[in-house]
């Protein structure tokens, strides 16, 4: 299907899906590119990638299709180094957290070459980060989700699912915005809150004693405090708008219930805990339904 | 060490702390009292109750130790049914998430008996609930918080913490005022913003795209919304004071941090990003530290 792919950053992300390509038998050749060569190194060692690159326009000749797995704020610098090498018959695609700025930074230096950029967003991850914490099946039965422009060809949006679909992930499809908005309220909202509340914390006098009595429940709620602070500076200004208007809509709803707190409203509070708890619940149910169909259909 | 201890409110917690007792031999005789007589009969059957009281009369006669093990809410109530028949002998406490309004209530009601009453809250807890979900190792290695009051014999608190003691718990001692300060920070808080970005999310009209697109960093922040909402009422409620203080900082943080991602300001989102990453990374080294020396002291 591919005579040849390259990957810029051969991490957990790029690395995953060379891995899976590979495995799907759909692919003849994977070139690495990085800005440091010992993750290339170890990632020849580790079969992810056949080639390191010694230059981009050596990577992008003759090149099938290319996937931009780095961290989402080097994106417009990688896409501005492939303009100049971009044949026509080749592919762009990214893994990026947030659609909106990478779509501006592509229309700004692919120009009329943007026909052949098709975002993505694969829903999947790890602890662990690098060549070494890349694995066959990070993307088995996990979401990616394609956000297509106006501009790409109906037929090159297929084949970047297709490959997707070969590394045995499930195809969702939303436009930037709509995938931004998204991801803002389920995930970068989160994570912002989870961060504001451990920084205050650990920024009180007392902090010590505090977390001498934090238990599981707070240990769930602040597991994503423990992601890269880098990262989420990223994402919390790249994806700014959508993030500001969850962020708004929830200090509203802190300031409406603080409220009833004070007035010693338990009606008020009970209507909105109780309406959370359905909702997790039902969610939650779903998720199961679901996995539990996959497996069965997998049988 | 007990020749006869009564519980109110025979679930998970009362439960636990008879079966706990029995094994470790120090009770002689479990009373069990409730609203209702169907979870009675099952804390019998169970062997975690020997008698059902018949009443509370009965059930005060000759005690040594009374546990209060019912909502938090209706701690004011048992305590009012109880002070008629609380002889100079017998020991109160309870096992209430919050302990200001606790102690209000019991000196409303006890009067100069209040120095009978040692107020605890143990941090030990299932998903599930009522006499079927009592275990004997529920606070093995689990920390009790006593918060003695100033009228409380010495010897008194120390009976209450040996009891603890031999449910294998790990007592440690704050004032009701520290105890509901730490705890609106590290428990209180964090439910009610749980509560309140589910809520949110689940009010909006496109909830159900949402839902579909929430992974497990949302999954993990949460948990604690599946929570029982009257429960958390009640808590929210009785902790007011501690509770607002809390989200008052938390707000104040949120809208610095809202004021730097309107700004685009990098390193202020990153110093607080990384604090947090920092703080939680210790925490949950210092956690796994303190379990892997009880278990090595434990061989």
């Amino acid at each position: 299907m591919f005579n040849k792919i390259v990957i810029f950053g051969v991490g957990l992300i790029g690395g995953s899906f060379a891995l899976a390509l590979k495995k799907a038998g759909v692919v003849e050749q994977v070139v690495g590119v990085g800005r440091t060569a010992a993750p290339l190194q170890r990632a020849r060692e580790l079969g992810i990638i056949d080639l390191a690159a010694s230059s981009v326009e050596e990577a992008l000749r003759d090149a099938d299709l290319v996937l931009i797995a780095a961290p989402v704020a080097q994106t417009g610098k990688i896409l501005a180094a492939i303009a100049p090498y971009l044949q026509s018959s080749t592919l762009v695609t990214d893994a990026g957290s947030t659609k909106g700025d990478v779509v501006a930074a592509a229309r700004a230096v692919l120009g009329d070459k943007i026909a052949q950029f098709i975002p993505g967003h694969p829903i999947a991850g790890r602890e662990a980060n690098g060549p070494d914490a890349a694995i066959v099946d990070l993307y088995q039965q996990k979401k990616v989700v394609l956000t297509a422009l106006p501009e790409n060809r109906p037929q090159d949006v297929e084949r970047i699912a297709a490959a997707w679909a070969a590394c045995g992930a499930v195809i969702h499809r939303l436009t930037p915005q709509e995938h931004d908005a998204v991801f803002a309220s389920v995930s970068h909202l989160p994570h912002l809150l989870a961060y504001a509340l451990v920084d205050d914390m650990a920024s009180k006098p007392h902090a010590e004693i505090l977390f001498q009595y934090a238990a599981s429940g707070f240990r769930d709620f602040t597991r994503i405090a423990g992601s890269s602070p880098e990262m989420w500076r990223d994402i919390s200004l790249a994806n700014r708008a959508a993030l500001l208007h969850e962020l708004d809509g929830y200090l509203i709803q802190l300031i409406r219930m603080r409220k009833m707190v004070v007035e010693g409203d338990g009606d008020g509070l009970n209507q909105i805990y109780s309406n959370a708890q359905r909702a997790r619940q039902n969610w939650s149910e779903a998720i199961e339904l679901a996995e539990r169909q996959r497996k069965e259909g997998g049988d």
